[in-house]
């Protein structure tokens, strides 16, 4: 921790709006921004406290929306303004992995980062630690894309897979990867589990950014000649108003399928972090601490009697919450709004969401 | 309506607190406050409403705890501070007949008065009209305690029944009354019901002064002696300062219990009402209108998707309520408070109020 490499730099992309923790994650204030854990951190306080380990502080960049600058600066008070990159809209992974990239590069050629999500949830912080400072000595060394693979253990449908080559004399890793392939079915998602040649894909990238600005030049040259051109604007005064032009000629797509389905020097380590992109409802029931009664209870003034399997969250401080004799249900109460759904149908959600906008606009999205 | 008898008396108890509406219904807001059927009109107002059809409106009193004497000046802004006699404390309904009785008897000699609840729903208005003038018409007559029972049509074990003797020749009624019997257990009330000679207990009575203080003097001495000492304090200034002294020296029991089981003279007319006492959530949900799916929604910005057998009740207009995939359920959100439980186990309410006085004393009951 002492000597953190001045080289070595971390991108937090947060620009995420979480719909599917409506309607506790709403537009104005999404999931990264929410003490999801009920440990009186947010998911990404949490996350910029575990790169502070790994590199410099003022190293750590956070790529967001510019409607959600000061949010980041209010959680996050030592935050300096040039750490916070700023998109102007909505955009998929790939255009803000080529920004940053470019960005961090006009900053220092020798740069290697790490990209990571700025809403997942990391448990094993040594093991994090630990991976993390492997990739980023071999992304100095070597020209190469690496990821982190989590060992599964369930045929969860609701990640992507990494097919690597188990190659059992070479035990650290990484290991080379075959394929990258999205949400598969159960019976997919059995087979890669049985094989043990799959991990999940966590979206942690590293590499140094000369690696990966090759890598778009390869496979997405349009995207790569755009942000080529700002390279003497970056860190400027005219760095905003070149990406206010330069972000919507980008196609939105991610990062997954524009470079790392691709390049063919892409590298994963399998790592054990306890983790989870906590990407709906149930994945933070399974992650929470339970009560005797498998309840998961998050807030004040909240009685529950014989109820069991419920996740129940109170954030109206004012009000009292009884729930009586129920079983398998979500009970999201927010200042504005009540939800109550059966835990088990949380992947309705979305379609609760739509028709939420669909009769009240976006007075409650 | 025109030729109203001005010996005619009705008087609303309204004292109780309704604790199994919780928490729609509190301590200080009461049951009979409460717009519970969505009409527009809260209970107490409907049942001043139906008494101004049968007696003068000034021969209508309200006798109630002195705490909701506000509370029924703003619902009936018409009514006259004398109107509203006030009982120093919560009591049952004997003494509240014995007080309510020699205060009216002290104003007119010849009154004939109907004791009703307040907070009882009476769908079949011109029947309750019809009945009521024949039970005034013979009370006149004679000196005898006439009850309303409801023809019952299934084995409820949440009322009273009275056995009444079923003769066919007297076809009008009123008939001579056998016997009242308490909440009966499952397998009595289906024999109750099958005889065809038991009614519900409504708690609607009509009798005249003279009649009901001479049955009190017989079957409840004390408690008359009490009330007789007040002859010349009633309607005076000193009327309160007497009965606050004498209140609390009278037994807490019911009408039923204290004179209407002991008597010889009482005779039930069988009546067709439409009639509920609401006495639980589910008798609400019963006598509400549905949507299609068998819901019954009360209060603005409710949206239930894939659900049924819901009773949702919204107070706070400020909140959106979306209830997604749910079956048999009571979703109550008050100001204060929000109960979840499943409908058909609302009788856990008393257990749930006894909890909550429990752990936050009276700040929500």
């Amino acid at each position: 921790m002492n000597n953190l490499n001045k080289n070595h730099y971390a991108v937090i992309m947060a620009g995420g709006v979480g719909s599917r923790f409506w309607p506790w994650s709403k537009k104005n204030n999404p999931k990264q921004f929410l003490d999801i854990m009920g440990t009186g951190q947010t998911l990404l306080q949490l996350t910029y406290e575990r790169f502070k380990q790994i590199v410099p502080e003022k190293n750590i960049f956070i790529i967001t929306n510019q409607l959600y600058q000061e949010l980041i600066q209010e959680q996050i008070p030592s935050i300096e303004n040039f750490q916070i990159i700023k998109e102007p809209m909505a955009m998929n992974t790939a255009p803000c992995v080529a920004y940053a990239s470019a960005k961090i590069q006009a900053l220092n050629p020798h740069a290697v980062c790490i990209f990571a999500p700025s809403d997942h949830l990391v448990i094993k912080e040594l093991n994090f630690v630990n991976v993390m400072q492997l990739a980023l000595q071999k992304a100095t060394q070597n020209e190469c894309l690496l990821t982190i693979g989590i060992k599964p253990n369930r045929p969860d449908t609701g990640y992507g897979y990494i097919q690597f080559v188990n190659d059992v004399k070479q035990n650290s890793g990484p290991f080379k990867v075959k394929t990258f392939t999205e949400k598969p079915d159960l019976s997919l998602a059995q087979t890669f589990l049985d094989s043990g040649d799959f991990l999940w894909n966590a979206g942690i990238f590293t590499w140094s950014a000369k690696a990966i600005l090759n890598a778009f030049e390869a496979h997405q040259p349009d995207m790569s000649k755009l942000f080529k051109a700002g390279k003497k604007i970056y860190n400027t005064d005219d760095e905003a108003a070149f990406i206010d032009k330069t972000y919507p000629l980008c196609k939105s797509i991610s990062i997954d399928y524009a470079i790392m389905e691709k390049a063919d020097n892409v590298f994963v380590y399998p790592a054990d972090l306890g983790w989870s992109d906590l990407g709906t409802w149930k994945s933070l029931f399974e992650t929470r601490n339970k009560t005797n009664e498998n309840n998961v209870i998050h807030g004040e003034k909240i009685l529950c009697m014989d109820t069991k399997n419920a996740l129940v969250l109170n954030q109206d401080k004012e009000k009292l919450l009884v729930v009586n004799g129920v079983d398998n249900i979500m009970i999201i109460n927010t200042e504005d709004t009540l939800l109550i759904c059966p835990l088990d149908r949380e992947q309705e959600v979305k379609i609760i969401v739509s028709e939420v906008k669909n009769k009240f606009k976006d007075k409650y999205s």
